[in-house]
């Protein structure tokens, strides 16, 4: 009897939709810049990450995510949340999760999200920003982003040769500031100056951020590479050039660790 | 003619010596922590890490590099300054230098280093330094390391908990910090109490920074990971509790950006 029960639920067969080859090469593509602009689309991995854009209101197109036995309750409530809100959602296999994922392992749960319109430069008129100049690791791009987030900045232009905001390591990295900025790409800082901005360049030659006198809002903190810096092209443009002084032999400080100090010291507001 | 020479041309030989499997074993082994501390050594990859380790004098017991005319003026000037420095090179392969490297591409050169003798607590008397609670990231711990040496602070104690500081990742995010710092690993925060230091945890609900008197010198910053934060055991032991308020609905900030903005405002020497 006992052998005959063990046979029975040896047999049990769990049917998981299979997302199609077509649909999989798809989205396993939108991990590159040229098919997120193609389709106009991205990828979103991870419940906070998802739960975060869907508490702002991020056009979600479709939601996978893995079989229910193997969901802790985190992803359950995010599941059931995609669904209150109309979100289709998909059971798939951790193969395909595994395919779509930007890491070693996978989440879980893998949303497609619309690009937003891009941004146009003027609606930052009036209100203070970041310039961007040749940010290429994603990793600080993204954490760039949250910070500004973190301190209310609004707006965020990246020069033409940053990385693409919507890369999956820049969106991870970034934990939902995505959602709350405005960000404008292949920005060109010479028509960011028409807007009026006080414009503030970040150079280790600048006036040291200690003995500034405050900087009149709205304005424009402008930052470069580790490796280049601000361009003298863009440094030719900025009002006022500031530097973060070190006390020892160090050849430079992160970039993101650096806009977080001038972000904090700057863009003070209640 | 033509024809013989090129038939000369193409019988050269390139002979590389060989790396011994047994060593490229234990070499590749030191990316792991139980061998680095098994066989006291650490791994240095890239010209720029391993500049500055023989500017600051690390022990370097050997230097591997690709063959001469695949490197670059920069390889061929650090080379040269390993053996004006008494320090044994052997020239490898590609796929050997491939095999010891942390990332994708492999640099050209890779160095094996003694891990430092541990240092005692006691050294940072009288001297300010970072307690860091459960930094997992290794690139979050290198980048705060990089940060720390960019202020100028002598002393880091790590908690059981945080990842080895002689990671790879961590050592390449360091950029150098780690043979210009005192790092002190396994360390305990109730220990450190006896030493002296005003003791300044941060958490989400100290007291604002810019709101802080002056803090007095020495002092011990701790700080904990994004997830958990200072352990309540740690906050306990604090003279005075400090946070970074944002000003949106942003969760969190980056802890390295965090460690960057206290740096920066508490500790402020000439």
């Amino acid at each position: 009897m006992n052998y005959f029960v063990l046979f029975v639920a040896s047999v049990e067969v769990r049917f998981t939709i299979m997302i199609s080859s077509t649909e999989l090469k798809r989205l396993t593509s939108l991990r590159q810049g040229k098919y997120r602009k193609l389709h106009g689309q991205y990828l979103l991995e991870g419940v906070r990450l998802l739960e975060e854009a869907l508490s702002a209101g991020v056009k979600i197109s479709k939601l996978w995510h893995q079989p229910e036995d193997e969901q802790n309750d985190l992803q359950k409530s995010l599941i059931l949340s995609a669904v209150q809100k109309g979100i289709p959602t998909e059971e798939t296999t951790a193969d395909t999760l595994l395919k779509l994922s930007d890491t070693v392992h996978h989440q879980g749960v893998i949303g497609v999200a619309s690009l937003p319109k891009p941004a146009e430069l003027g609606s930052s008129r009036g209100e203070s920003l970041l310039y961007l100049e040749e940010i290429s690791d994603p990793g600080n791009l993204g954490t760039i982003l949250r910070t500004a987030w973190w301190f209310g900045i609004k707006h965020i232009a990246l020069s033409l040769q940053c990385v693409d905001p919507y890369n999956p390591k820049v969106v991870r990295a970034g934990m939902g500031a995505h959602f709350n900025l405005s960000i404008y790409t292949r920005a060109n800082l010479k028509e960011l100056t028409k807007l009026g901005h006080e414009i503030v360049a970040a150079d280790q030659n600048g006036e040291p951020l200690k003995s500034l006198k405050k900087i009149s809002d709205p304005f424009c903190l402008v930052m470069g590479s580790e490796a280049h810096g601000v361009s003298e092209k863009s440094q030719a443009l900025a009002d006022k050039i500031i530097s973060i002084p070190g006390n020892s032999g160090a050849d430079s400080l992160n970039v993101a660790v650096a806009a977080g100090i001038l972000l904090f010291t700057l863009f003070d507001k209640p």
